[in-house]
């Protein structure tokens, strides 16, 4: 029989990857997607498609409005979104920052694992938010994951398996494991296809670059 | 200037106390208290009730549907409430246990901490509860404490005033502190008056008696 795993899936190139790892490890997948008021819905059907794709147990898609905490472009219609962000350059939180975000996923996580007597959680965060998003540390994961090893019965452990790689690293794991990515979203616009400009579209299409590798992902231009 | 603190609020005596802690220490005080799916709203107006009491800054109510997830007598209509629940006598986890609850309220709270600037963040769980929760466990709070720590780009706090006392040490505090009791919620059953009788009840009525004190809420017998 097979061990249940939840899986943090955003839709994006990195939780997809990591679906694809814990699915080659021989894990029951059970999804969970946040959310947490995003701008547009195309995460969402994204979500939904990877889970299909790998033939999830279940995927669970839970509400939470921490948009109603302000402070982020990626929940507000207030702020702008930056375009061509300069990678590795400054220390400042990115104004796509969400407050506490993965504090919040891997706490709800660790909600569904208990319910499945599941012992392990995959969380896709890697090197490359590292450079701006505190919640992406290797010192945070390791201190939630000794909360995850006290907050049950039984401890649970907190996968990230691409907290030390490059986003072109994940894409090298990802095309060795198969996988086709033109189901997955990236983009931090919420337009029909990905825009090709923004930080994230920038970051993804260098890692299939970095791997003489065409993204399938349709662009505008 | 007042420095900000966020206050995880049910309504109930714990919490009700903690923030009286905190507004004795000087505290500009912002509730948060999360609607998870429980089974009636007295304890919404409760909290309500105290924020009031205590002139909160400001007071946000979260909706997050843990109940999804199923498992537990708090947040489903499926599992009977146990009564005259026997403490301290069983390393069980009670029926009422809801998954992961500390984790996910500290980790909304976090969030909201961000948001605020703050650097504290008070959650009034306590030793009787350890009987039976592994999350409000000393060990867990503290690990909990070190992701706080690593979660932003500052270290925040969590503070747990209570986690070594008993209920009946608790309700000495708020006695002390002049707490207005009769507008907490304590009851697990969703009835006008509190039935008395639960678990809960149990508990709060035995540490009003261990002080010598009558309390001031209305109960049906």
């Amino acid at each position: 029989m097979k061990k249940p795993a939840v899986i943090l899936l955003s839709g994006g190139l990195d939780s997809t990857t990591c679906a694809a790892i814990a699915d080659d490890a021989g894990y029951e997948m059970h999804g969970l997607t946040i959310n947490y008021g995003q701008r547009h819905n195309y995460e969402l059907k994204a979500a939904r498609a990877v889970a299909k794709q790998f033939k999830f147990k279940s995927h669970a898609i839970i509400e939470l409005d921490l948009a109603s905490f302000g402070g982020s472009s990626l929940v507000s219609d207030k702020v702008e979104i930056p375009k061509n962000r300069n990678l590795n350059t400054s220390n400042n939180i990115p104004s796509t920052y969400v407050p506490a975000r993965n504090t919040v996923f891997l706490s709800i996580a660790l909600a569904k694992a208990e319910t499945l007597n599941a012992f392990d959680i995959y969380i896709g965060v890697n090197a490359i938010d590292y450079s701006g998003y505190p919640d992406c540390r290797p010192e945070f994961l390791s201190n939630m994951n000794s909360a995850a090893q006290t907050c049950h019965t039984y401890p649970i452990n907190v996968e990230a398996p691409f907290v030390d790689l490059t986003k072109g690293e994940i894409v090298k794991i990802g095309l060795t494991l198969g996988i086709d990515y033109s189901k997955t979203w990236t983009c931090y616009e919420g337009k029909e296809r990905a825009c090709g400009q923004c930080g994230s579209c920038n970051e993804r299409l260098e890692a299939f670059a970095l791997n003489n590798s065409i993204d399938p992902l349709l662009y505008k231009n």
